[in-house]
């Protein structure tokens, strides 16, 4: 499977450790055998070889800075323009695994179509565009005969989606709720245990699970982000941040989160999403609640169906290997899918 | 799709229910389109028609008893035997629902070898032929072409067995360890509400979650022969019910549960298998253990694994609709597989 990939941060190189590591094991296992044909980043290079980019010389290169220290061979090109790269590298799937921009969905989204139109799969880490244009997207992946895969856009790796729209299909969804942003989740796992909002917060930063402006986080945005997605992915509606209710976590007190304890119960920061809209807010659940004892950075979601009643997922929602394994699922399911048994 | 149905108890009539109240949605949602073109019972008669049987008078005719009440229609056929019907139907799918034997797994062992000898997929409820046999099934169904599903043989339609198998592929898993039946964990979470083990036994006889004879459940055999299935699935292990170490939940007393609970603890039937072994036995769990919060008879499993640590999946483990949904599911995943995107 020949795969361009845009991006080499925190995921790329998740996605690139993992194609190191167990190349013999994806191979034995899954007659997986990806080429990288070429990767694209915005201030590190790029490299395009049709024969392939070995993943420990790209990271490599890239602890050192950039691709400079990529070692030169017969056929590497260095010099394209990533939508150039898109449109001339001959890849059967594009990976795009660049910086979400919620707003705009760019510059993924020109790489997507660009992908589409050159006739690949596509496969994304980057919420933007699934967000902002997953109809676009999948009405023209429809016409090619190819795949828009984002497992990693909502819970990293732990597979939510396919769990949703594949292992679930024939059930209908009445309605998905989660914990679905670990940096809240710590943060209110810290004031649990006795911390305040600020404590939480500063500690959050420190172990680089929040950034230094927590915005995104903590006034629930980035589960917004989410709530989108699933929205699009599961009741195929096109939502925009500005049809959500969104209330972060900015004013919830260590007295509240007392009071809760007291009654028994625990504050999370639940997504929500039904046929009919979307949510992020505060709420109180009882200590019964699947969703109350998930701690830490830890994400969940449970869907209520009509046929099997309630299903709850529980695993990572980020990391730089696990959202790197979400790219490698679902370059395995569209190998699946390609493939007849 | 072709269907051949076999074994119209619960869970046939559970997958026939479904197929007759969803077959617009089905159609329209996955251009699915199941043709029943056989169906055969032990004791309540067989039918064939290569224009297919209808979901809703079959399930009529059940309710009177067995399928003399049918109605008659040109083409209709009453008098095979089940492996003539297999034969000569001309199904895609053979569905095994018929009851589990996990000595022998017969007859529907039989049925599984004949159907793919036909060239049929398989798709099971079924767990003696997966727990017993699944080696040898896999080995022809891959020489044919074929599918062998039986994600109904643990945790009912709670995709379990995907998630390991598909979604997960490209993890590798250290560990599976679960509540993987319903009946004791009934039982468990009633005794921790204050019952005694033989009141909870009642209550879960009168509920119908326990059979007369309950030995299969509080045994623990139900719960290791989904052992011997995760065993076969996820290390290609072929193990027998005397390989592993099984310990049921019959000498658990009040006393033992009063003292779990009061040092923060709960008793869990659990179901353990690893690449080298596997075990079903009561355990103490800390609350903080998301197996800890199962109540009732609501089922769950956890895959640790190397690139996403640990995975959790809760939800039901038994019931009509919920088993018949496996079937379901399976045969949606023939078809997506069956399929080009």
């Amino acid at each position: 499977m020949k795969i361009l990939l845009i991006g080499a941060g925190t995921v790329g190189q998740g996605l690139l450790e993992i194609l190191r590591d167990k190349a013999a094991d994806l191979r034995e296992k899954y007659h997986f055998q990806p080429v990288i044909v070429g990767i694209a980043t915005r201030s590190r290079g790029t490299l395009h070889h049709p024969q392939g980019l070995d993943p420990a010389a790209l990271l490599t290169a890239l602890a050192q800075g950039d691709f400079t220290a990529y070692p030169e061979t017969s056929g590497l090109e260095r010099t394209h323009d990533v939508l150039t790269l898109i449109r001339t590298c001959g890849a059967e799937v594009m990976v795009e695994a660049t910086h979400t921009n919620l707003d705009t969905a760019q510059p993924a989204l020109d790489y997507c179509h660009a992908a589409l139109d050159a006739g690949q799969h596509i496969v994304l880490a980057n919420k933007g565009p699934i967000a902002l244009a997953y109809h676009e997207l999948r009405e023209k992946a429809g016409q090619m005969g190819k795949q828009v895969r984002f497992e990693g856009t909502v819970m990293a790796g732990t597979p939510s989606l396919m769990l949703a729209m594949e292992a679930l299909a024939g059930c209908t969804i009445h309605e998905a709720r989660g914990i679905l942003n670990g940096t809240t989740n710590y943060i209110l796992t810290q004031m649990a245990q006795g911390m305040d909002y600020a404590q939480a917060l500063a500690q959050a930063q420190a172990l680089g699970y929040a950034e230094a402006d927590p915005t995104a986080d903590v006034g629930g945005w980035d589960a917004a982000g989410k709530v989108l997605i699933l929205a699009a992915a599961l009741y195929n509606q096109k939502m925009r941040l500005s049809d959500l209710s969104v209330t972060g976590i900015t004013d919830i007190t260590a007295a509240d989160v007392a009071a809760a304890q007291a009654a028994g119960e625990c504050y999370k920061l639940i997504a929500k999403i039904t046929p009919t809209g979307g949510s992020v807010a505060p709420q109180r659940l009882p200590m019964t609640d699947p969703l109350a004892i998930v701690s830490g950075a830890t994400n969940a979601i449970t869907f209520n169906t009509d046929l099997m009643g309630d299903i709850t997922l529980v695993g990572a929602g980020a990391g730089r290997l696990q959202t790197g394994f979400a790219l490698l699922a679902d370059l395995l399911a569209i190998q699946r899918q390609d493939r007849k048994p």
